[in-house]
């Protein structure tokens, strides 16, 4: 972490590659710190150049009489591993490698890299890149721009993480069009060493920090990211908000996913999942990043979802309220109390809507728009405002930004302030700008980013529960895998799978194995009827596409006719399967079906998946996903997260189905494929939930092990 | 049709209540009129002055000594049926009222718009609004702004249509920062007699106008709007593409909706039916209506749905992907052919990606960006290109953009650009500008816009259906409806809803009344077993409720069993209701369940609706709409456009469903809902569908007349 440290804020800096050449990159990033006013001393670097841009130059780092903490390292690909090696020598701590040519090209390039970060290791340097765009810290006591990046972002309080090198210059070159100032900006390239969590760990203790933006397209290590990213978003005491965006869907289910879990997981879904984890707020375009960070970054938190709207015209209160209300939003019109009803009444016009979205008409001017504002904000009903002005022919618009900007200071509710236009509006906005009120073009981006706020309340305010762990038989459960192992099978037969889930607690229905029909008699005796008889054969996958599956067996006359006809049908069909017997398993009671499943990742580790049965979940992929292990909150939320929980709910007059009994079989499920990494595909296909309080029941399990 | 001419392109203009008062509107309409150019005669009508502007007034319209064609009005509500009068009396052929105070202050002012209708209807005059901004038409043989709007929009080949006149204003400051120019600006105000309809059958025979952008809160007739918008958008020769954004979302569920049909239609799904019938393409936001009017009025339409990227970053690159591989936006990336990728190889450095998306590589300058979109302009396998720049430190930003301008005017396929930033890049856009290229801030929406442009040549290209008229028994229907209406019931009997539907020849179950065990036994016979046997009776609407329903009879034995235990049970439960015998009707073989239902809605009209059977259909609200009279295509689209359709192609092996069979039912609807106007709901909840070829059935139907 001290290294890390270094990296943003170097008491001395060489510039190894430092260029005379005005149009090199290694003249860039030397000029760049240089003229940016750091606040440390920079070295250059360069066997062929006595001074670089009037400083003195060094042929080798070694040379260099001072300490140097970091180095900036813009020399060809090939030269990197030795530069790194002559920095340890050195005693550097950090460095930045912004040199391209590495894993990004192939199978050379990917050797080179595992050379410098070799070297690294060896020296105990941490490394930024390669292959990045470098650093830029604006904290004015180090205002260091380690980059070569044509410009400095203005000093703020928001940090920017990206993956992409050109997202970054882009990103710049808004900032300087936005009202959005950075406190750490960073190009992470390659992130052979250092990678997001480190960077993440290090902003979390960043006093200049207080929103956190995060453009990747991978994670380098995803459960760490969930442990990193859920404290800084949660359980700090400076918790500050992270808002992603992940790029790059390619479907995961290309990887021959044979399961149902598998076959329903792409990576975008479980990219999904992982942010819902840790609470960090998923958005989908850069533009919608800042969008959010402009209002998390300058207003306060609201207290709830509900929202006052107040406008100067009626078509763009009708596009906010739209948008307040949809759905996906969470947000709701704020019903005013009837004291702010009667102070609108009062103030505003007759023709006035007083009722939210409080329509101040046309030909308002500031003293209406302060009026409103007012009242509205001391509603106590309301927990945030979004404000919109279009620009009308009395419309006095500084005056109104600033009018606008006094209240929202004195106000503990987030304000967010939509000035519809360009050209007539900027000087409003600019006014808006030295009040701290985030400003949109339009109102459906003003409501979304407070929905934005409103969802990282909810997670803050969460009820927080533990990672449970259940009282189970794991010697039990291990005897059944490593026989299973030892007879080099991967598939567990169904008794086998059910034994291992009723070792780990799981509801699964009474059943047993008969092998003549003398043990069919006995087992249904015990089991009690109806029954279902289900063949056993470590040959035969799909039962039912062998006759292998009878249900609803009521009596022992049916059972011995059953058991009969089930071999006979077996034999004919599959001749060759070797036939241990019948499953004989008591008969669940109808309710709902769901389906839990889990599937191991290479990428991921353990995915579970929570959806509900029948043929709508595979046409709709209404499943959702976490990676283990799991909390019981977060076992909740996944059940609650599919489109169709309504029926879980209950509906048509249903009664509420049990979740608590299906949230604990996720929280089970999570511990046992943390227990037994061999487990690698496993579905509970159908469970049976009933109503709340009476439980669930696993109908089917299949395992698949390694 | 005439007098809307007039409106837009006037010899002379009264304006009535022109004001020598800097700050009033009469002042701001008459100065927009006399100051930008406009070519007829304008003259002011003013009791008070002598001259407004240096212009000679007049007290009264009827004063002025020459013709007067068109009347802007900006005197007080009360005044305006007056002015009306007299603008009759002097000729005048069309209006724009901009005076508010009418319909949308209440009843008082509703009164008053009905007085002003009035007078103009009498006068034969066509006017617009009240309650409006005015009209501008940027033609330069017209050069009009009617209207109090500050600016006028640079000319162009975009008309806007907007029912909120605050938002025209803040769209009109929007063109002013962006390269957008309007052939026609109209702000509809309250359409007390102009109305969205007839200004689009102006500007259907505009010749500067080439796209067409709506900002509606509301249709005023539904019906000739789908006519209208898809003669415009499909069917003319010189066809226009409708932009629109819907806003006012308000639940037609609340208005007590009692069928399922109704349950499940909100005002907003219908409005999406709506415009999936004309082919008007609905966006979200006024933003989303900017980005693809921009793409539309600048570069020809795509032939297909084949993206090339080219970029000089890959994190954008990959957004840009993500976007054109989501499935919502129905666009795919291009797979170039062998010759394109050479020619990439050769001209571009060893790192470049020569397959899509083209990375030209971040020290990219003009040369290769102009070989990587000679190359992938002139692929056979490519359809449209959308090329991405970030400002880097080699970046020749004006000499890209202006080669990517020159070979987007040699192509005849449509380019978009996307140069990321703000300020670095401004100079680029001009470039941009300078040769119609439209270009956007973020990946995604130059994706959005093309996928647009994707979706309108879909609709262009689409096949040609027409409304299919059935032979049917119109008369055997109309007894049945008479015979109900006259007993003053408002729901049919099972039995009557399928007579119904048996003379519309859809393909009903085989079922009959039986009054006794005897009957039911002949009944039987006819209809063949196994059987279905339903309660009738005039009182019981859910049969299910009083154990008025029996599944899967099998024999004589078995249905003299159940006739007896339902005639008891029901007597049980209903002592009071009115038993007309019992419906026996043949089982249907298992299949598909899907549900179709109309509602009428005072609004709308009928409305209807195609979903999946099942629960899940009510808790995912996984339906469509259309407004009917529907055609062939408009039945297919309907059932295709539901998210489980992969249920109806067949999953798990499962063969298609007769999804023509259904699309036919849908169409037989159409025209009983047509034919019939006193049918207020209509369900058939199932209707079981078959493999292709083999049909469908309707086994339970629900109808309710008023």
């Amino acid at each position: 972490m001290n290294n890390i440290k270094t990296l943003f804020n170097p008491n001395s800096i060489a510039v190894i590659g430092a260029s005379r050449r005005p149009e090199s990159v290694g003249h860039a990033v030397f000029s760049n710190i240089l003229l940016n006013g750091y606040k440390g001393i920079v070295f250059p670097v360069n066997p062929k150049a006595k001074s670089v841009l009037g400083v003195k130059s060094y042929p080798c780092i070694v040379d260099i009489p001072d300490d140097v903490d970091m180095a900036v390292v813009i020399v060809p690909n090939q030269a990197v591993s030795g530069v790194m090696k002559e920095c340890a020598r050195k005693g550097v701590k950090s460095a930045i490698v912004i040199s391209a040519g590495f894993k990004e090209t192939g199978a050379q390039g990917k050797k080179l890299e595992e050379e410098v970060k070799a070297e690294a290791r060896k020296g105990g340097i941490s490394f930024l890149g390669p292959n990045c765009l470098g650093l830029i810290n604006t904290d004015s006591s180090v205002s260091l721009n380690a980059s070569f990046a044509t410009s400095m972002p203005r000093e703020g309080n928001v940090a920017f993480i990206s993956q992409s090198g050109a997202l970054c210059t882009a990103v710049l070159d808004y900032a300087k069009g936005e009202s959005i100032g950075f406190s750490k900006f960073i190009s992470m390239g390659n992130k052979a060493d250092v990678t997001e969590n480190e960077l993440l760990r290090f902003l979390s203790e960043d006093p200049n920090t207080d929103v956190i933006l995060l453009y990747i397209e991978d994670l380098h290590d995803e459960r760490e990211f969930i442990k990193i990213a859920r404290e800084i978003t949660g359980e700090i005491k400076k918790r500050k908000p992270i808002i992603a965006v992940k790029s790059g869907r390619t479907a995961l289910g290309a990887r021959a996913a044979s399961s149902h879990t598998g076959s329903l997981a792409g990576s975008d879904e479980v990219y999904d999942a992982i942010f819902a984890q840790c609470g960090v707020l998923r958005v989908n375009s850069v533009k919608q990043l800042f969008d959010y960070a402009l209002a998390f970054s300058s207003q306060p938190l609201p207290k709830g979802n509900r929202v006052a709207i107040v406008t100067n015209a009626g078509g763009p209160g009708i596009m906010a309220t739209d948008a307040c209300t949809s759905p996906k939003y969470g947000l709701e019109m704020a019903s005013f109390q009837n004291r702010t009803r009667l102070k609108l009444k009062k103030g505003l016009p007759p023709t006035a809507n007083v009722n939210n979205p409080v329509d101040v008409i046309g030909d308002a001017q500031h003293d209406r728009y302060e009026l409103a504002m007012h009242s509205v904000l001391s509603d106590r009903k309301v927990d945030g405002v979004v404000v919109i002005l279009t620009p009308q022919n009395m419309t006095d618009i500084e005056e109104i930004a600033s009018s606008i900007g006094r209240l929202s200071q004195k106000s503990s509710k987030p304000v967010l302030a939509c000035f519809m236009g360009i050209v007539d509006v900027s000087k409003g906005e600019k006014v808006l700008d030295s009040f701290n009120v985030p400003h949109y073009r339009f109102p459906e981006a003003a409501c979304k980013a407070l929905a934005g706020m409103h969802r990282y309340v909810e997670w803050v305010k969460r009820p927080r529960t533990e990672e449970r762990t259940f009282q189970v038989d794991v010697a039990g459960a291990r005897k059944i895998m490593n026989k299973v192992g030892k007879e080099k099978r991967t598939l567990l037969t169904e008794i086998e799978a059910t034994r291992v889930l009723e070792d780990y607690g799981f509801p699964v229905l009474k059943s047993m194995l008969a092998r003549n029909e003398k043990e069919c008699l006995k087992v249904a005796e015990d089991v009690g009827y109806p029954v279902v008889m289900k063949i056993v054969s470590p040959d035969i996958i799909h039962k039912v596409d062998v006759k292998g599956v009878i249900l609803g067996i009521e009596n022992d006359k049916d059972l011995v006719k059953a058991y009969g006809k089930m071999l006979s049908d077996v034999k004919k069909l599959r001749p060759k399967a070797k036939i241990l017997g019948v499953n004989i398993q008591m008969m669940a009671p109808p309710g709902r079906e769901v389906i839990i499943g889990m599937k191991r990742d290479p990428q991921f580790g353990p995915i579970l998946m929570f959806g509900l049965g029948g043929i709508y979940v595979e046409a709709l992929k209404d499943v959702t996903f976490r990676l283990a292990p799991i909390r019981q909150l977060g076992a909740f939320h996944m059940i609650k997260a599919i489109r169709a929980y309504r029926i879980l709910e209950g509906m048509r007059g249903d009664k509420p189905a049990d979740t608590s009994a299906l949230a604990e079989c996720l929280e089970r499920l999570s511990q046992l494929v943390v227990d037994f990494e061999e487990i690698q595909e496993l579905d509970m296909n159908p469970i049976i939930v009933y109503n709340r309080g009476k439980g669930c029941r696993v109908a089917h399990a299949r395992i698949v092990r390694d």
